[in-house]
């Protein structure tokens, strides 16, 4: 048997440990970063919102005018055996698709590239140690990148362009920082490398509404954020409004909702995490495991 | 022996064909374009100006702080290894460092990643077909997307980042031409997909200073131009500016001095490649032979 419990990886319909998935160097994929993908996560062994993903992913892939040869029903059926495969009950699974190799001798032309699927599952990511989350993380507001403009790669189709997060996570991690979050052009709060960012003002949550990804964990903090009785706008938050917020926290489906105890050398919510985003972090965690938002993979039920 | 002539890729000493070249799919460099690279010419058995090349791609790693355990000796060699190897006396040669996989699980920190180092060649390969290069080619100002900022992602440090591109190219070929060139967010001419770009106005050359790769085939322009006599200037190109020009060209390591007959639906030079683009044209191909700025590769010496 092939150990698949560090991660597997789905190509052509094969099932490989992931370690030994790997995609051409000639791939456009590769060296144009012509790719788009999503991030689907797996929690007590079933899927979360698996529908909303795919279906944001097969946006991507369209505006993205790449061709897959798979709908949707075709990309779950491999993501639940990839996963069912792995048996891992919590996973992080990304789906992809790339432009792929050009065939044409020397053709510059992406019409001419034969695009392609694959899959990759490895053990839940936490783009934030829980422990770390629960007391409420630190992030650095970079100073030497602004976020790439919507109108030169657009963030709703979600792409592998972190040039400019990677710049930031340096910043941040040289000073002791967590994690990084990027101003766009206009002096506005965008999103960070795999999370939207909230601020709460008394009864109202703002987040961004453009130049920023729009997250399937970010629609969840609003819904839930609309339920518990918040008022919750989504439109350009500039950093000065920004600063005078009572409490921050980040989204990602990589660890939900995380507080944010301090940016820059400022702390919001006494240096810990805020009442808000600690009641939508567990709020969270619960919703995780709702029925109707739920695919179960079978063979990965819970031992009883 | 393994067929190495439609390419070959260095991979820790090792040569092997560039088809069996692959990346893990879980490397930064493909999941965060997080690659720092290069590509130089060879022409007639030897490289063009390699040390220029090869201090640019040091340039770019230094940049990306990516950690590649090699100096220019080191790159040059497994170049000329690889190449040599390969047989192809014409052939377009990359050299790559890539952040690589991060081997603590969960961690979100750059620096715990694992960068490394590969090459490949393929044959050399023109960016526009030399006939069509001799006629003069045809260019789309892209209209749905800018070139990425700056201040985003540094075009100087030469990255895959190509979202923007490949978005112009789509409109480009739509639409009949066989490239495009990106505006800048201040409304300038920048560059497009492997090229920068040129605009003649009488005895004056000028092309963009700012927000532009700065090519080494661009570098050898401006010495050719000024060599004969040309004034050259390296500053912001407003596009009402270029529209006014003589004649307009493109500089590539992958074809040279392309001129250029229509931009949109306005000609230039009538239509035709311009006298100064294709005078210096012929030059930059003698000048691919000029002793002094070539390195014979062993091997790959003419037959006589």
């Amino acid at each position: 048997m092939t150990d698949l419990s560090h991660g597997a990886a789905w190509f052509g319909g094969r099932i490989i440990p992931v370690a030994e998935a790997a995609i051409p160097v000639t791939d456009w994929g590769v060296t144009h970063a012509d790719i788009g993908y999503d991030v689907v996560p797996v929690w007590r062994g079933g899927f979360f919102r698996l529908d909303d993903y795919v279906d944001r992913f097969l946006a991507s892939v369209a505006a993205l005018r790449l061709e897959i040869g798979m709908d949707a029903a075709g990309v779950k059926s491999a993501l639940t055996q990839m996963v069912a495969a792995s048996g891992l009950r919590d996973a992080y699974v990304a789906m992809v698709a790339a432009r792929g190799r050009n065939p044409v001798p020397g053709s510059r032309d992406p019409r001419d590239c034969v695009n392609h699927f694959y899959a990759w599952c490895v053990p839940y990511v936490h783009i934030v140690k829980p422990d770390a989350a629960d007391a409420g993380t630190s992030v650095w507001i970079a100073k030497s990148v602004r976020r790439i403009p919507a109108d030169s790669v657009d963030p709703t189709v979600k792409n592998y362009h972190w040039g400019d997060f990677t710049g930031g996570l340096f910043e941040a991690k040289d000073r002791g920082y967590e994690t990084t979050m990027l101003l766009d052009h206009q002096g506005n709060v965008t999103e960070g490398p795999g999370f939207n960012v909230f601020a709460v003002f008394g009864d109202r949550i703002v987040t961004s509404g453009h130049g920023v990804l729009h997250g399937i964990t970010r629609a969840t903090v609003l819904e839930m954020a609309a339920e518990a009785g918040f008022a919750v706008e989504t439109r350009p938050l500039p950093l000065d409004e920004f600063w005078q917020a009572d409490e921050v926290f980040l989204s990602s489906s990589g660890g939900g909702v995380i507080p944010v105890a301090r940016v820059d050398d400022r702390t919001f919510s006494n240096g810990a995490a805020g009442p808000v985003a600690t009641r939508l972090r567990r709020t969270y965690f619960d919703w995780l495991v709702r029925p109707e938002w739920r695919t179960e993979i079978a063979g990965l039920e819970a031992a009883t």
